[in-house]
Parts: structure tokens; C-alpha cells; sequence
């Protein structure tokens, strides 16, 4: 039986799993267990696209150049520098009759494991995009290993739309957890005080949906940081939080002081979803002792947040965002479903794409 | 009031916190709400150490000149490399008036709260150093801020064990926490399964405070992971484990093999301790759905963490290690005196240092 988790398509180095190696195998041929996709569409991941982006100078040109030439070597998308990838979408062309992903020759799916480890191959030079926006038109193949998360793609909803929204779904499902585990807790100890949530980018992809989560889970008090106006407006109008206040999240005093006087007293649970570095420290600080922050953006320190907690003698609790939850998929798209809110800002987002 | 966490000693870059600061502001006198402590010791980080000492293949003297010069240029020990730094011992020379610390003119102390982020001035050019050890006898002065944490050393112990104890003691307070959640919940659920725990790096210092904390806390089984013969046989003597395993904890397959083959089953709390990078995937695939893992090696990467157990479809919840948890020194001191095991561990350490 070939791999699970891929082993057997890492070409170098030897002995790593798919995410950290080198260079993958991506031979059309599947294993038993596998399962090849027609691809249709990449969505790169937003920390990686800002990144190209800014290297080239917005050249379109030479961000496509630089993309096919990553897939190409690597066997895979995943930028050299931030180290994440994105997701896919595309059709079911052949499914192992050992795959236990479910999936039928003809379905439309959407990869919910990162591009980082799946293996991926372009042929069409990727001649339908500009380079200048974060979904990529592409004609190619990729291959899910056994255990891989594809979601089929929902007939009622533009499948651009359910892309966009599966690709941040861990958030909502880890946000709702961690609240709704705070929100018991506090009905345990017959404890009025509401749980607040502060999510720092709340306008967002991710961060919309963590706030929509964070409020059907519980949370009495929820605000959202925004970095400019226009991000404010379009979340007052969205109407998904109870306060919306502007700061730079990478200011520790800014981002801290405007979360605790838009909620009255530090957040319960920090939410980070903007992709800007240092925002490790204000997370902290804006949060309450025995709080939680969750970090789930790709431009978090490990030794910012672990070293920044411990010199502000924080009693909190720090989790790396997984991007797996099970239910994450049904749970995101059925708040884009049930909250206007948040569907009203991922169109706009995708109609200014 | 100056800032009780040392906005006003930050020179640049302005409005970041002192751990992310480029230069502090290391004037000897102290505000109202200020500590000034003269300082008889550093112990650098493991993985600075490491960072430096690989970097000039083992020379001391360019290992004290390189220390020597990010101290004077910083106003801080703090690695530029790893971005760690590590923690002091010294006496307390001059206490503000307004100082919460508790702390009184005279008391030997050592500060809990990274080197990363505390002002510093070596007065000696480290001349007892020989460059070749983490623990670094110094003259000089450091200052502490009203939210600092900083533990007077007890008068049993020698200082340089309850220093290499204090250094570490957010692991085994975090661990206890972890465990003792898990074994309350399968309390609560009637569930006589044990709790089980890998520790990887179960030889080192924070790794078997952190095994000795687990079992206390109620785990049902332990297993530790070194990687190297001479620690196995070290921690099976210390008897602080069920069960020692050599393996190389960089290598997924190898290390989730060897917990589960050890615990019978995957671990429901997985601690990383060892400051070598690469352990995220092998931590995350020896992890029990619905299980923790604490990374507290300062060579974590984020990204590897997150995306590794999304690649994964792995359902567990991974922390970002804090060093402060409220009582951590006084149970890290508490294990030191009541487990032989672990003072056998440490003295053999420091005496080999």
C-alpha cells in the first residue's frame, strides 16, 4: 500500500513529508489510494501572492514567470520565501479504488490541503492569467494522497465563491471551537460576564468568517480591527461585529488599547488574520489573562509570540492555527450561506479581484 | 508613570514593545516602577548558544567578541540569528519605590523574563568567559520593568541549578496544564483510558521537567524521545519515563513511529523540546486526533506547525510554548528537589558544562 501522506512522492530529501520536502513526484500514474485532479483554477495563498508581488513590482509578466518556474522545479506551489502555497480547484479525472476521499470521476472539488504538498503539474503556461491577482486560471494535473480533504463544490453557490471561502475555513471552525468551549466554560461557573472575541483583520476572507463564528458560537461582545477606512466602512455595513475600531495591528500599544476600549476589557479570544508581520505582540496584550489567542496568519513568529508572552508575563494560551477542523468546510460555507454579512464581502472582494 | 512594560526604554525603531526593539535604552537609573539588578550571570538560550557557537566552529574568544558586541549594540542579549536570548542571575542593587515586583535591595534573583527584552550593560568584557558554555559569568548592570517576572533564588539549591531550572520552567508548568485537562475531561467522561504523553527531547532540561510534570499530573503512560544513546541511558536511570526512545525527531515517520510503538497508541499530548528545526511534522503525526502539541523549541517554525497538520488532516491543537505560567517556578523547584531523577539530569548537565 503506497503512503497515506505521500512518502512516496517526495523525490528530495529522502524521508520528509510532502510539506517539507524539496521536490515532489507528480507522474500522472496514481496509486490505489489516490486520486488525480483535472485543475482548473489555483488560489495562492495571500501571504505568498503579496509577497511575489511585491518583489516584482506588481509586473504580472514576471510573477507568472516566477510562479510556472516554482512549479516546475518543485513539483508543487509553495513560495520559497513564505513557505505557504494556496488551494485548487478542479474535476475528478480518476479516483483509486482504494481512496477513501469519496470521490467520483466527474465531481467538482476543491482541495483543502495546501498547494505546499500537493503535487502539480501546469500545461498551459498559465497563459490565462495576468499575474496580478490571487486566482490563477490553469490547465494541469494535481494528486490527493489518502489523506488529503477535498470538499466537492456546492452546485448552488459560483464555484470562485466557495474557493475563496474554503480556503480560509479552518478560521470559523477554529475560532467557533475555542469560543464555544470559553462560553461553556463560563456557563459552568454561572459566570454572566460575556465572552469577547477581537478579530484583528476582521474585514477579511478569514477574518469575517471568524467573526460570523465567533458570534453564533456565543460571543456576547465581538470587534473587529481594521487597518484603513474603506475596510471599515465595508465591516460597519457588513454588520458581523459589535464594534469596529481601525489601528495597526503591528502597533503592540495601538492594536491593545483599541480592542480593550472598543470591548470594555481585553478580548477573551484574539483572533489574528492579517498577513503582515509583527502582530504577535499587540495580539497579546489586547488579550485578557487566561484569554487565547489563535494565530492564523502565515507571517506569525513562533519566537515573537512565545518570547513576547513571556516578557509580558501573559497568562495566555497561544494556538497555531490549523487549517483542519473536522466540518470546517460544511461550517464556513454555511455561514457565507445564512450571514449576508459575510457573503456580501466576499463578493466585493472577488468582484474587485 | 513609566510604561509597566518598558515602552520608555525602547530607542528604536519607536511604539514596538522592548522584545522587538532593535535598541534599548540601558541607562542605570530607574524609574519609580524599575528594578535595577547587578548581574553575576548569563545563561544563554540553547538554541543561541548553538546559533553561535556553530557559526565560529567552537572559538570561544569570537563567540565572547560576537556576545560582547549584540550586547553593546542592542542594549540586549538577543540573537539576530535565532531571535532568542535567555535569562540572568544577579542581585537586586536598587528597587523603585512603585516596583510590583516584591523584590528587596540585596536579594539574589533571577529574572524570568527573556534577556530578549531586558536592558543590559557588561562592565567586564565577559572576561571569566571562556566562550564554550551557555552559562556566562558577568559583571554588569540589567533593569526590570513592573511586568517582569523574577524569582528570588532559593536557599537550598545551588544558584546555577535553580538557575537552569528557572530557565525552563514554563515547559513543565504548561505540560502539567495540558495533562491535567485531558485527565480531568476523561474523568468527567468515565473514560478509564490513560492519558498519554510524548516528550520529545525527554534527556534535556525543559524535557524532563516536562515528563516528571505530566506524570504527576496524572498521565497514564510516558514516553521520552532522545537521540542519542548516551541519553537513553541517562533518562532510563533517571526513571522519569515508561518508556525511552531513540529517534531522530526530524524524521517524521521515524519519530511518530516510536511513540506510538512506545505508547501503544499515538500520544494525546506530544511536547517538543528539542532546539533542532524540522520537528513539527513528526510531532503532529505521533499526536492522537483531538490531541496537543506544545512546541516549545525556539527553532519551531509557524508555518511548518500549521501547514503540516492541515497537509495532515491532523485534528489537534498545537500551542505556541509560554514561558509564563502563573506558579511556574515554584513547580519547576518543587520537581527539582521531589524527583531525583531530574536533579540527577541537571547536575550531571551542569557538571559537564
Amino acid at each position: 500500500m503506497t503512503s497515506p501522506v505521500g512518502l512516496h512522492r517526495v523525490l528530495e530529501p529522502g524521508g520528509v513529508l510532502p510539506q517539507a520536502a524539496w521536490r515532489l513526484d507528480t507522474r500522472p500514474e496514481i496509486a490505489p489510494n489516490e486520486v488525480r485532479i483535472r485543475v482548473e483554477r489555483l488560489n495562492l495563498d495571500a501571504a505568498s501572492f503579496r509577497q511575489l508581488s511585491v518583489k516584482h513590482g506588481g509586473d504580472g509578466d514576471a510573477i507568472r514567470a516566477e510562479v510556472l518556474d516554482i512549479i516546475a522545479t518543485r513539483g508543487k506551489m509553495q513560495n520559497p520565501v513564505t513557505g505557504s502555497g494556496g488551494m485548487l480547484i478542479g474535476t475528478v479525472e480518476e479516483a483509486g479504488r482504494r481512496s477513501p476521499l469519496g470521490l467520483k470521476a466527474g465531481e467538482r472539488v476543491a482541495t483543502l490541503v495546501s498547494l505546499t504538498l500537493t503535487p502539480l503539474v501546469v500545461t498551459d503556461g498559465l497563459a490565462g492569467w495576468d499575474g496580478r491577482s490571487e486566482q490563477v486560471p490553469c490547465a494541469g494535473w494535481a494528486i490527493l494522497f489518502a489523506r488529503s480533504v477535498a470538499a466537492v463544490l456546492p452546485g448552488d453557490l459560483d464555484p470562485q465563491l466557495s474557493l475563496a471561502v474554503l480556503d480560509v475555513c479552518g478560521a470559523p471552525a477554529l475560532a467557533s471551537r475555542v469560543v464555544s468551549r470559553y462560553v461553556a466554560e463560563r456557563a459552568v461557573e454561572g459566570e454572566a460576564r460575556p465572552v469577547t472575541v477581537a478579530v484583528v483583520g476582521g474585514a477579511g476572507k478569514s477574518g469575517s468568517l471568524a467573526l460570523a463564528a465567533a458570534r453564533r458560537a456565543g460571543a456576547g461582545r465581538t470587534v473587529g480591527v481594521v487597518p484603513v477606512v474603506a475596510e471599515r466602512e465595508a465591516l460597519v455595513a457588513a454588520g458581523l461585529a459589535d464594534a469596529v475600531v481601525l489601528a495597526d495591528a503591528r502597533d503592540p500599544v495601538a492594536l491593545s488599547t483599541a480592542v480593550t476600549s472598543a470591548l470594555g476589557v481585553p478580548a477573551d479570544v484574539t483572533v489574528v488574520c492579517v498577513d503582515v508581520p509583527g502582530c504577535e505582540h499587540g495580539a497579546v496584550l489586547a488579550t485578557a489573562d487566561g484569554g487565547t489567542v489563535i494565530f492564523f496568519s502565515m507571517a506569525t513568529s513562533f519566537a515573537a509570540a512565545a518570547l513576547g508572552a513571556e516578557g509580558l508575563a501573559a497568562d495566555v494560551t497561544m494556538l497555531v492555527g490549523n487549517g483542519y477542523v473536522p466540518g470546517h468546510a460544511e461550517l464556513a460555507l454555511g455561514l457565507l450561506r445564512g450571514e449576508p454579512g459575510v457573503r456580501g464581502l466576499f463578493e466585493a472582494r472577488l468582484a474587485a479581484d
